[in-house]
């Protein structure tokens, strides 16, 4: 009912505007005696951190988290978890010419009519800094899950170019994101073009979970796919949510939908089945485009940012659904039973 | 947090195995006074039914509705309303044989694992049975959203024939749901001669929502498009879900994405605008195939019987949406602030 | 957030009115397993209903519960539990009188403003008669729980007359359901000599729980104390609750407080401790009086009634801490920790 | 569902340890508009400020609450509030010798059994200390409110010595917070003379709230009673509950209950009725006695200090039943109605 809480027994709270004094997570649930630190949160902050290279932009976020609450001496306690991050170097001046002016096609134009205030300052809650505090929460929740569990996330398209391989160690070793590394010159190559042009490219941004454990998902509302599709749809790029063989069913037969079950992908009546998930979304492309766009302060393509985000917000469906799971494990009602 | 409600202020429980004694629902936080009667969930009820033509199942279900609660002299009380439906006809014994089959590629395999226990006739709660309660709850929430709000879903692709005008007076003419009446006899050819050969095919559902009211979602995970896309997910037929322009903006440029507003689906930053909604879903084809689905007892498609699911998912999260913003409208900041 | 729900994991929604057709109760998040039938609820319901002396109201109700959904032969499958109950033999015609009346002191009152309708038949869902769905639903708690834990409910107060020694086996052999043989008697004649006069008495039920397990409550809002005070307080008479020494702390001295562990009540810092757990609520008189009361339709004291009313939403609150606890038991950790 | 997170609409969030870097709230669901600094929160957390005269603990608390997010040129903008507080000047090592002492009758027997780890710094989470963040989301909720409700909390009894007068103005003139001002000096004599003699004293607290909205509380759950007996019991020193008559109804007949309104607290079926509410809670003296207590860092009497907390609590529950109220107002369903 909260609108800026997900999750039940893993229940992740962000707060914070992209220009505010800082912004935060607050994790609750997450059992107690897990090793945490302010260190393990670096490497994914630094992966959803614009600026990388010319393909992102150009603005340096320097994204120091401090963890308040939760942590002591090295392990979590069981109690809500608080993470902070500071806005630094970012001047709100910077943002003064657009006190007036509502983004077209942007998240300020139905903001400012529901709530009757808006913040100008680069977008508030809408703008895609508060998904530092959804990589922050993903990162505890990979420590939830088991160990084996991998989530992986790539671009599996940007524009016209399609990744025809999936070679996952290649993934990090380009700009994009792509695991196809003929594919990604290609689209590194469109997205530069794109940059100099003052556009911007859509995308499709894959997640495959290696190792998922059987059992998540709860019949008939909470199914995985239901949480996966609201956790996905809840980032602001995404226009669109499938698994599995996803839009592609509707040209097929029963018969060739049942002969390969990588077409289910990794899920049945909204139920992990322990194989591999296979997730996708569709990323619009960014509306600063034009002028604003040349001067270097925006993406011509957010995939290979998005792609972090997609996978913390997995991962924290996913430690959610294993949490709920334990709760009622058949052993719980045998133990009952066994005594009657 | 309970696996079988759906929404918040106004909240749908559903309840009820397909060959079991009854399937229910109650919906809790109606608001008072508003007309209702048994005879009002029959129109729905009827779109949904299997058996109305060729194309769908033959079964005949005698769905009666019993409104049991929360309805008194005629209206709403503000107490929960719970609708009874009795599983009439459908012997168990039919699905003997089934005992001890898991059935590939469904809802059986994981929900034996997970559960430890199986409801071998039918399916239990997953099969598509349960939507009736879904449908029974739609007709309430169309009742507690602004009379102008229009629904309307249709069959935009079936297998290889997709849909090129829309035509909404056309829908209920022809078995498939389609709003080009032209495309709907070729997806009528299409479903019945796969019937023939024991054989399915998916599709994609779309539904638009007219007159649809402003500022609905709640900003940042409680977003419309996330809320739909949870709703939708949770549907067992559905594959993948998109609103707008969906999956196609992955080939879009920005230049061409910003210009024009349909791309936009009637959401801008998770909220509605107040333009009309465009969401659509991949329907993925019946795993019931072969000999089993000659036999008569099967959709081969179940693209026209989700259609009105979707409608009343639909339905529910904007009522949701709709009550829930309600709370927090703007003048109850300003009549708190006039008085300091 | 709806109304009529109560519990997170173990979640238990209630329907129906007084006088209508039904009520009802679904039970979602029951672990799948246990052994569950019709005539299990039939001990319980006695317990409850009206009409078993001369102590407590003369009308017979007949309640049959009907087990419509979530058991499969014999057993819960893990799927939403709902039972009915049908409202038979009550003549809405019977309340005609009242249906201008709105009763002093009464639901009636606040009901009507905020809703602005009313079920002037015997109350609607303010009635007592709600607490049917509620007994159900904690016999089906019960069984969730390890089977050693007893929830023991009795009479501790009947306007001046106070139990002294605490015999669980006299609770049921007297009308009152003291567990004070001796009080017993005076609190009889007590409600008797009400009765005749025209007049009722309020007074302190206590509900103790043995073999309680350990670690049950989630700080710091959902502590066990927390969300046993919001059951018990959800009961109509209900106007105080209290654990442990209760509001004898007021005069007490920390040096004696500290001198008998039976003083805490079965809980230290909002989470059980595995000792008793000891809680008592004030149960106000029915404000039925006058020659309404002495028509024979009333009681004049209902504390033997709300007992199982109360045992039944402790049972209910145990059982949701149960399995919340077990979500994230302290090896769901380590299991996750052994392999880093 | 997350344990750390109050209220559905209005929902508040709290974080941190006693001695750990830093306490915390997130407010969510509080309406854009309100005028807001941080300024406001000081009032509030010097009346919950320990070490204010010899009756309270002598540490010194220097609480600067930083308003981090949610409030944009002084109003709060819809989106989450969140407010951080250092903890300064508290030395972790001050607490080396408690290391391995779990205190007797205290939380940290649970919640090392449960949890398995232990912030020995006094209490972690278990600490009064968590209860800052509650005050302040209190000042928050009161903003939400209309302006001329008044929420009122004094001393109605402590030890022996109970107030028998109620003169609001005088509350804050005496080191108890008791309203009768003859009665406070007693008090004030008593709670010195126990500190003196390492000993510690229950009491009693009221909280009266004058010009309360009609229609908060939603039946049958979520009556307005309920949520406050959760909210209530969910602060440490807490070991009851009433409301109205309270407990005195035990000995009360039906015909003295009804004779005066006052007995009904302000609530009727649940409902807030617009009279005054009168509400009360039992007060545990503090376990920390003897040479511990003597050495001047504990309060021999904890009254003063929850009243702050209970007014905070009180006002977040209202806060959320006046937000839930209003979805669901009457015209929502006329408006609806009218142009059917």
């Amino acid at each position: 009912m909260t609108a800026n809480t997900f999750g039940d027994l893993f229940a992740v709270t962000t707060f914070g505007e992209s220009h505010g004094a800082a912004l935060g997570v607050v994790i609750d649930g997450c059992p107690a005696g897990i090793p945490l630190s302010e260190a393990d949160f670096l490497p994914e902050l630094a992966r959803r951190r614009p600026g990388q290279s010319a393909v992102t932009t150009a603005r340096v976020e320097a994204d120091r988290p401090e963890l308040v609450a939760g942590v002591f001496e090295g392990r979590t306690t069981g109690m809500p978890i608080a993470v902070l991050i500071r806005n630094e170097g970012q001047r709100s001046s910077d943002y003064d010419h657009l006190r007036d002016v509502v983004r077209r096609g942007h998240a300020d134009e139905t903001w400012v009519r529901k709530f009757g205030v808006r913040d100008h300052r680069g977008g508030g809650r809408s703008s895609g800094r508060e998904t530092v505090a959804r990589v922050i929460a993903g990162v505890v929740a990979r420590r939830v899950l088991p160990a084996e569990v991998r989530i992986v996330g790539h671009a599996l398209r940007i524009g016209p170019h399609v990744a025809a391989r999936f070679e996952p160690d290649s993934i990090e070793s380009n700009t994009v994101r792509c695991a196809d590394p003929d594919v990604a010159i290609a689209m590194e190559r469109y997205v530069l073009e794109l940059k100099e042009r003052g556009d911007s490219t859509g995308g499709v941004a894959e997640v495959r979970v290696l190792n998922t454990p059987p059992n998540l998902g709860e019949p008939v509302f909470d199914k995985l796919k239901a949480r996966l599709a609201a956790a996905w749809l809840s980032v602001g790029a995404v226009t669109g949510f499938a698994y599995g063989a996803g839009f592609d069913v509707a040209g097929m037969l029963g018969s060739d939908y049942v002969a390969d079950r990588a077409h289910f992908g990794g899920m049945l009546g909204g139920v992990s089945t322990g194989e591999e998930l296979r997730l996708c979304a569709s990323i619009k492309p960014t509306t600063s485009i034009g002028d604003v766009a040349r001067k270097g302060r925006h993406d011509p393509c957010i995939v290979p940012r998005v792609i972090p985000v997609l996978e913390a917000m997995t991962a924290i469906v996913l430690a959610d659904c294993w949490l709920r799971d334990r709760a009622r494990q058949r052993d719980a009602a045998s133990s009952a039973n066994a005594r009657r």
